[in-house]
């Protein structure tokens, strides 16, 4: 096991009317609240409202409208408001989106430079998490299961101009506190459920796959990973079902918090990176990204040196009987991967989304360029990565 | 799922070589610290000289000699020193007792009245945390896989006098930081190793034997348990084995810091207010009244309301084949726990530690008065504790 830290101090308030809370939660920070969210949904299904009416006694500055794959334009804009009004807490409300920009707004209230270049700044390994002096505090209410964005300090911006998505980090943007009541998660569409629950489980994947022995961090692993196996069908099926609904949000914050990180060091996802460059070009959806991709690369880097990580998925997490052959196992796990989300209605080829082989190279580029893959699990080099793009066509 | 909190906001640094961060960490505190420790095994396997040399540059006032099962005389004394001394920061170096001890002591400080009278008033449901307005920061160093006060709010002290072992918390006693190098774990007797496998393994099962249905935790609860039976027999047999040590620390930080409760409110735990009295009365190592009541409080309990819960421990924790009856998957799982526990060479009888039945109505009437067991997961009359301790005969 390897050497971490862990600190991870977020107010999870979990349930049903902790919303209530909301008044006692801000009121430390300050009566000057900038409120974020996204489309419209927060507004169909009367959460906006009822925030407005919670924060009665506030000072309540807004910014809607905040993108899936959240832009830096969203972020320079909540900056603004920031500076100019002298925001004491933001109150993000909303999904993995709205919390990541509502994480960059809160750093670059303070950066003296544009967004964009702090952005890039704190994603350069050399200059690093040092470019975050100061944020405002980040206070969450979560709509999706998904990013675990509402436990971590990490966030990642886009930039449709440069065709960029990155991401970056640093402990002062640790949610205070986030709100999470899995009745607000009832509206959440059947394809985005999915999407949410591949990213879950693609958080957990990036770090199972790893040579650092974990037996705690691989045995939270499997069992958040079993969860989301169970309740994301039952919720696709049953969007109001409680059970369903509470689990994988709380499956989906565990799954980035540090817990199946800890005690594996010094590793870089792999699957994310790639996915960012799809989104980046084509603004699909994250989870749909991942899901293409994740399998593909299993079937690619699978060899003699890993097998056995892929058997102890394959028996601990898919319940594949453990004395067949070990590639066979490892086939047999990758296989119920991509069957499992294509289950749940996932589109399983990037020809379904209407995407050709066109930016292969240019992406493959850019994603070995940001440095993270000759990293990864195993490092992939751009002729890897187009190879497993072509798989997924 | 239950609604819950988890604010569980210590700075866990694990690892080799942690403890060089020990000034870093104290330093936002001040200067003035309070050193408590417990018996010479601190001196012996050199980190009191360690922790000294770091704290070169800070006043150090000592509390040594710590007892297992805390006593109240020791909170007095620590409490004395940090008002005459206006101690800045407590630094507890050594397993849960040291760690309880010294939680009492930064509450009490701070309490109007001697520190008994405020240990029992926090327990008090009626009164409860109320009673705890304000504490001394506390950071630790942990030399002991077992209780998980490192990273959490809780705190049980006893009184020899009135032979009472009272629990208590309060969110202002949740340590700041916690240093865990499972090096300093190298030098737990055989012995040791067993019984603080056995307490981190009850207060799991404390938990997951309940009404309420909470799936990520009973699979993070279940992966716990896994943790423990595979490493604590590994630990016992090579002392300095890390992988064996590092588990067994995380796991047991883990097991209690809210993570194996979270969604399961509202039930009192069942075998530690019985176990309490056994060490009350008899002083008895914490471990092994757990490991002696537990099966025992098992077999008492099952019944066809309860079996179900049975069944999933024995299937998910012990690999007993799901096929069976559950009635007999129930037994072979209850089986399998005191076969375990023997196996790593805990006394399971009270008559082995000489421990007769003369003070059973006793303990049964305290236990039953305490006030916790009629909200257990099955609630016990003093006739129930009486019949459990007469099997542990």
């Amino acid at each position: 096991m390897d050497n971490f830290q862990f600190n991870v101090g977020t107010n999870i308030l979990f349930g049903k009317g902790q919303l209530e809370k909301l008044p006692a939660v801000l009121e430390p920070f300050g009566k000057k609240v900038l409120l974020t969210y996204g489309g419209g949904s927060i507004k169909r299904m009367g959460l906006y409202d009822r925030v407005k009416a919670l924060l009665a006694d506030f000072e309540v500055f807004e910014l809607g409208g905040i993108d899936p794959n959240p832009r830096v334009e969203s972020v320079e804009a909540g900056a603004k408001i920031c500076r100019e009004q002298q925001i004491d807490v933001i109150l993000a409300v909303g999904g993995g989106s709205t919390i990541d920009c509502s994480k960059a707004i809160a750093a670059a209230t303070f950066y003296d430079g544009d967004a964009w270049e702090m952005i890039k700044k704190v994603n350069n390994p050399m200059i690093g998490r040092a470019a975050i002096t100061k944020a405002v505090p980040l206070c969450t209410v979560l709509t999706l299961a998904a990013t675990g964005s509402e436990m971590n300090s990490g966030s990642v911006i886009s930039n449709l101009q440069t065709k960029e998505k990155v991401g970056f980090s640093s402990p002062l943007l640790l949610p205070k506190c986030s709100i999470l009541d899995p009745e607000y998660t009832f509206t959440v569409p059947a394809n985005q459920t999915a999407a949410g629950a591949v990213d879950i489980m693609s958080h957990i994947l990036e770090v199972y796959f790893n040579p650092s022995p974990a037996y705690v961090a691989d045995k939270i692993s499997e069992g958040l990973l079993k969860t989301v196996i169970e309740y994301a069908p039952v919720a696709m099926k049953e969007p109001e079902n409680y059970e369903a609904r509470a689990n994988l949000m709380w499956a989906g914050t565990l799954a980035l918090n540090g817990l199946c990180a800890a005690g594996r060091a010094g590793q870089a996802w792999t699957i994310h990176p790639i996915e960012h460059e799809l989104s980046a070009y084509y603004d699909i959806t994250h989870g749909v990204g991942l899901a293409l991709l994740t399998p593909r690369w299993m079937r690619y880097v699978l060899d003699d040196q890993n097998v056995e990580q892929f058997v102890k998925y394959g028996v601990n997490v898919w319940g594949i009987d453990a004395s067949l052959d070990k590639f066979e196992i490892a086939k047999k796990a990758i296989d119920a991967t991509e069957q499992f989300w294509k289950g749940l209605g996932i589109p399983m080829t990037l020809s379904e989304l209407g995407i050709g082989e066109e930016n292969f190279a240019a992406m493959a580029a850019n994603a070995v360029q940001s440095g993270w893959l000759q990293y990864a699990y195993k490092p992939l080099s751009q002729e890897d990565v187009v190879a497993i793009l072509k798989m997924c066509l």
